[in-house]
């Protein structure tokens, strides 16, 4: 039987935090070591360009994303491992997708609409400042999934409407020039994968509320410590489910080692105690990996050989695809 | 002093007729001889897709137009002879513009508004059957242009704005990432440039008014007879100013035998007698040049290798460019 092929991508504007570890990178690892799935995972360094134009960050977010990811165990003889932006394939099937794409779909997208609303509420005109980036992205998107035919593609739940959008678009280039697609399915993961921040927020870049996962040790200790508590004294019986404290702790733990520090927290745990004990689970699982990804950090020549080697393995397959497109919608060489 | 890049593209969708001929193939061809240009002549196929999809159509249209360049003297030692979905770095390149353009500056293309306006005017949804090509269609032809820093694009007139709005996508990017690009220039041609069909209006495929350049002698002498004219007798004075039969013949005569034919009409000439002149001009024109066409038709593989050679004369220099680019916007191999 054909294995089921899982997809995820990264976009590389940003470092690595607890959040990012918790919902995405540890699951997908775990996911990827499944017989019976093929993983795809690939730093999405084109979609980086919507949001960003300093080279440096995205240069040093591609560094750190991939150095990350191979910290954590990803086994790239298992998986396939690449930078979006090495696959030419990729590039070449936006542009076929686009073709076949209705505007009125883009229309509809979340990311463009709500531009274009807050653009509105300022009494702008409706596209100000927006790029043909924005408007055009789950169009590549869709070429992303589509260039390998993946089944599933694990996301947050503001990115169904583009698994969505790549259904449609798949099923417009198959209904026009044979069947060439899988319509891919959005795998959503658990509410219980989004890790709170510093403020009790959801843990984001853009909230500014992040502990990063593989700064020093220090500065892990540090984030842990500036986690925002309430006013309880230590003997006060505290509550573990509006505890951001309990949460990330929970995320690491043990269910037995879950069950103990609830014990504690109805026991009245101090606050300091609760944190020491917190950063000792987390500190105490990540130093291997942070080794290993300070050791990656220091050789990036390392990280381009594997990547350039995920590439290749990438490419293979995107070639067959794209030449058996090309060939479909009458790009054929003459013989 | 370094030449002047001049590039002309043509969307794959039609088979080359006498408008063709006059209006762009033998001016361009004329022009790429000049000493102090550099010439780049593609087959724009990704452009086709936009509004074909019907595979044999597109195919057919890449191997007649490419034979025609060839069969009337493009000289592709001199002049760099590709197609578009030969050059990948196109289709990159097109994504790292898309980046950059407001979505405000596509709102504005004729041919987008064009499409609006009808759909309007029928009282369809706005967007009713425009697909994302349409709307995307002046990024990809930004990067046509930008991906060899042409100086100047010859266009016709409705072609114009296309060109500023590679300038204008151009300049934001030197604007984000340093100074990368040369703004073109559009080059239109004459008026005079543009010949009339059967029927009187320009000679168009949309018009269904045109005569096959390269069909069989039969064909063109079938179509020159075909040449709407007045009821004016032999022997009456005839207004060459008023008629297609004395424009097409001007387009192919030298002065002096315009000023003849130029006399013939004010003496009379019988329409019958007038098209058989014209006839024998075009048709000796043509008749050395249709050989080598049919040649060509007849061996396409030869026609693949000269495309072939032309993608790698042509990416080496895009490879260059695009390179650059990458490590402008941040996409650069770590070491």
């Amino acid at each position: 039987m054909a294995k089921e092929i899982v997809l995820t991508g990264v976009t590389t504007t940003g470092t690595p935090h607890l959040g990012n570890y918790v919902g995405a990178i540890r699951p997908a690892i775990e996911a990827s070591r499944q017989e019976n799935t093929e993983s795809y995972f690939f730093l999405a360094d084109y979609h980086a360009l919507i949001k960003c134009q300093d080279p440096e960050r995205v240069k040093q977010s591609r560094l750190e994303i991939a150095a990350t990811w191979l910290a954590c165990g990803l086994d790239t003889d298992k998986a396939t491992f690449y930078r979006q932006s090495d696959i030419p394939e990729i590039a070449e099937l936006n542009w076929l997708l686009t073709c076949v794409t209705s505007k009125g779909l883009m229309n509809r997208a979340h990311a463009y609409k709500g531009a274009l609303d807050a653009n509105l509420e300022n009494e702008q005109d409706p596209d100000f400042g927006i790029t043909m980036g924005l408007f055009c992205y789950p169009v590549l998107m869709a070429a992303d999934i589509l260039a390998f035919n993946a089944h599933k593609v694990p996301v947050g739940r503001d990115q169904i409407q583009h698994i969505e959008m790549a259904r449609d678009i798949a099923g417009r280039f198959n209904h026009l020039f044979g069947e060439h697609f899988v319509l891919p399915e959005a795998v959503v993961g658990e509410e219980g994968s989004i890790l709170k921040g510093l403020d009790g927020r959801k843990m984001s870049k853009s909230y500014n509320n992040t502990i990063p996962l593989f700064d020093t040790e220090k500065k892990l200790q540090k984030g842990i410590n500036k986690i925002k508590t309430n006013l309880l004294e230590p003997g006060e019986a505290k509550d573990p489910n509006d505890s951001t404290v309990f949460e990330i702790y929970q995320a690491f733990a043990t269910p037995e080692q879950t069950a103990q520090m609830r014990q504690k927290f109805a026991e009245g745990i101090a606050w300091g105690e609760a944190k020491k004990e917190l950063f000792a689970l987390v500190n105490g699982q990540l130093s291997e990996p942070r080794e290993k990804y300070l050791e990656l950090m220091a050789n990036p020549a390392h990280v381009e050989e594997i990547l350039q080697a995920g590439a290749e393995k990438a490419r293979a397959r995107a070639r067959i695809m794209i030449s058996n497109l090309r060939s479909a919608v009458g790009l054929v060489n003459f013989k």
